[in-house]
């Protein structure tokens, strides 16, 4: 079992500190206080934990000796990308070591007869792009912090962006991983090509949220650039007729590569702060973007447009050229960022509805807002369901965020009430695992621990984050679904 | 441990059939040698197991109380859809139990709104295109057996078909499952909405053959029919020519619903077969289909015919209509069947291979054929890698049948090399494990066993498929990448 707490005297500190060094080099290895509380959180708010020590590996074999070493002193590891997730997925275990991959972010090869692209995981999402832009190619999965976010962090969040709606998440475009396993050891799953067989491991490691191992390395799908890309801009009195017109052109066959609602608390946090030119009188935008060949998109935009001037659209625009659509697109990625000029302090939910549930979903949210007496604004991806609520609070306040959050809740709880999930994007991390018993069955949660045990029997890796109460691996005699609660074990690491 | 085989007594047996007549009722439960026949093989030549019984649950309920039956009784469980699999995957096991979904055939629901049909396993693939054609919808996956096979069977391999190249292949367009879990637990994994989060044991289920449970509802994705479709014949010289059509067509941006090609050998088993009028002497011919909005395919349907032009066709032919389009597809429908015209036996395989490989493995597997003496066919899924080379015997003739699996094992080892995989959508099953260390080290088997041991700690669940050695769940202070031999059981049912 574990080794004590007790253990870790300034004496072991010193020896494991020489170990790590002797593999990664002096500068690779962090274990001043100061330099250790730039890795103390990962923008979640609130939480902060200061781990011993932050190690830097550039290669997997380095990954490999660090994760033994852990192993044999019993010692919790997080791995860490770029810290963007706000869900809490990459906060340090107090006695352990965080495993930042920013020194791994060589592009390894660009294979463009197979449209294959294969990285290192510290690699920025924008740059996979760049790599590949003057072939004319691109790389689908674009998270809105995707100019700072790694496709390690992608991996482990299974990300998505605005044009998920037509080219998938992150699932969708890896191929492949190298994997450095909790006990050591490196495993290769997929490759080069789209079909497998056998357990899809692979898909299994995208989105386990760091919780299976490392991922070294990661075969990427790139796609062609679309021969022509139309965004459209509409304005609405109310939100219900922006949900609604999204399930038109739905079912209309047009599939938009994003569709992208705010409302109008939001439109005015945008405008008092970047200028998008939205109307601040709307009661919501609506961006709709149309790619593909120049044949498709000619066609469909005018269809696009009448269904929004059917479903009670005030203004539609289509942008003329790349300059108006970036004007377009400007305010809704800078969107969350704005709320800070409207309120002092808020909280990013992230749940997913069904798409026919829109405009029910987004009234029952504005019914909590009132009952709390706090503002909502609405920012999300409408086309895959993906609402990005941010509930409004001023800190200053005594008991606003408790209040922030308990309506967070309740959010998360009228999304899996109609048939949705707690997260879309951002993951369940440290921030949401209280909320993992709203969707899944006791039985389902041992299902999943099962799993997680089967690669990490030791819980080194990453632990404390996804499960709800502390889960361990026992023994196998165990009735895989008791319901007997799991001694107390994992919460220790916080 | 598992009891003895010495324990299945007549007593025995007679005390377990009135268990499980209490459970299904009298006419769901087969225990009559004459009866059990018709379960003794899924189509892989020359295996054949006769399992203790074969039991036709009609509900999720009844597949439970079964699984926990077996549980008790230490007793080993075969899902079996249509059997159409052809890689021994439904093969029974001696001392075992036949678990035949072919009444839980029901569409439970139909969702168009939200785009999602929930049907019961046994459904027949082609019947949920033909629950929603009227609205216009369809479900995309089609293997050539989709008029047999069934969902559930489709989800244990991960069928692809002859349009996955643009739409994916099952697991693309499964939502969610409910299934039961060996030890006769009922879960629900995914479901409504296409967002998920946590471990994706959605994505491990489907594809991992029947060994992690039974799945016994299903979400299905349907999507909205082309406004258009145009299917082009092309004859080439040289085989070669044909695959380097696909690639330029690829390169050119265009995304066909599917290519499919056929050799020499292929067309003229068709041709002695249904008569779909390929031209005899032609080297191979391509079938390129194209879909979508009617705009889009006007403009591809030149883009692609000078394509092909360009790279060599001899002929190329655009379908005035429906009926000629059915008749292109015709001779390639009934490939597989038609070889039986042209030799008394044959093996298919399966491999994948990246498409820019294409030319070269061709060149590769005839080299082979004439090394070995055999006739190989390919009839395969262009656009995506999936190659079917179907190497023709003659049973009759002593040690040509082993000399055509030896052959088939070498097409597959050219498979690897050019960086693919044993199998496409076919699956493992009982026919490839030999294989399966080709493709994944020690360490990589290892880490699915411990998935499998996750799920299914006895190992009762469809044993002896998949994985190459016998390989039991150990405890759990196993080094869980040991590479000691491990323990002789599972093999037993064999």
């Amino acid at each position: 079992m574990r080794s004590q707490t007790s253990k870790r005297t300034g004496e072991w500190k010193s020896r494991i500190a020489s170990e790590l060094i002797e593999i990664l080099g002096t500068d690779a290895v962090i274990s001043s206080e100061d330099e250790l509380i730039a890795y103390e959180s990962d923008g979640l708010t609130g939480y902060r934990v200061k781990p011993v020590f932050v190690v830097l590996p550039s290669s997997t074999e380095q990954v490999s000796q660090v994760v033994k070493l852990c192993n044999r002193e019993e010692m919790p590891f997080v791995p860490r990308g770029a810290g963007t997730g706000l869900s809490g997925g990459a906060l340090p275990s107090r006695e352990g070591i965080v495993v930042s991959l920013s020194r791994m972010n060589r592009i390894l090869e660009v294979d463009i007869p197979n449209r294959v692209v294969v990285v290192e995981p510290g690699v920025v999402n924008i740059s996979v792009t760049n790599a590949v832009s003057a072939e004319g190619f691109y790389y689908a999965p674009d998270p809105s912090s995707q100019i700072v976010c790694t496709i390690g962090g992608n991996v482990a969040e299974n990300s998505g962006g605005v044009h998920c709606l037509k080219y998938g998440v992150t699932t969708n475009h890896v191929l492949g991983v190298e994997m450095v396993l909790p006990d050591g050891a490196i495993v290769k799953l997929g490759g080069m090509t789209l079909e497998s067989f056998g357990y899809d491991l692979l898909s299994l490691v995208v989105g386990s949220e760091g919780l299976l191992g490392i991922v070294t390395k990661v075969f990427l799908r790139i796609i062609k650039k679309p021969q022509m890309v139309k965004t459209l801009f509409a304005s609405f009195e109310r939100i219900e007729d922006a949900g609604a017109s999204v399930s038109a052109i739905i079912s209309s066959g047009v599939i938009p590569a994003g569709m992208e609602i705010m409302d109008n608390l939001s439109i005015n946090a945008v405008e008092s702060t970047v200028g998008a030119g939205y109307p601040t009188d709307a009661g919501a935008i609506l961006l709709v973007e149309l790619d593909g060949p120049g044949a498709e998109v000619n066609v469909q935009t005018p269809t696009v447009s009448e269904i929004l001037k059917g479903n009670g659209a005030i203004e539609i625009k289509v942008a003329v050229d790349e300059n108006e659509r970036q004007l377009f697109w400007k305010g809704r990625k800078s969107a969350f960022a704005a709320m800070g000029r409207i309120s002092p302090g808020y909280y990013v939910q992230d749940g997913v509805i069904p798409r026919s549930s829109l405009a029910r979903v987004l009234g029952e949210i504005g019914e909590l807002g009132k009952r709390y007496g706090l503002r909502v604004a609405n920012v999300f991806h409408a086309g895959d369901g993906n609402l990005h609520p941010l509930v409004l609070y001023d800190p200053e306040i005594k008991g606003e965020s408790e209040k922030a959050e308990e309506l967070s809740g309740e959010i998360l709880r009228v999304c899996v009430d109609a048939g949705g999930s707690i997260t879309g994007e951002h993951g369940v991390g440290f921030d949401k695992k209280r909320f993992l018993p709203l969707m899944f069955s006791e039985q389902e949660i041992d299902t999943m621990n099962l799993v997680r045990c089967a690669f990490d029997e030791k819980g080194l890796c990453n632990p404390g984050k996804v499960f709800p109460t502390p889960r361990t691996c026992v023994e196998p005699g165990m009735q895989n679904h008791s319901s007997k609660p799991p001694p107390k074990e994992m919460g220790e690491f916080f």
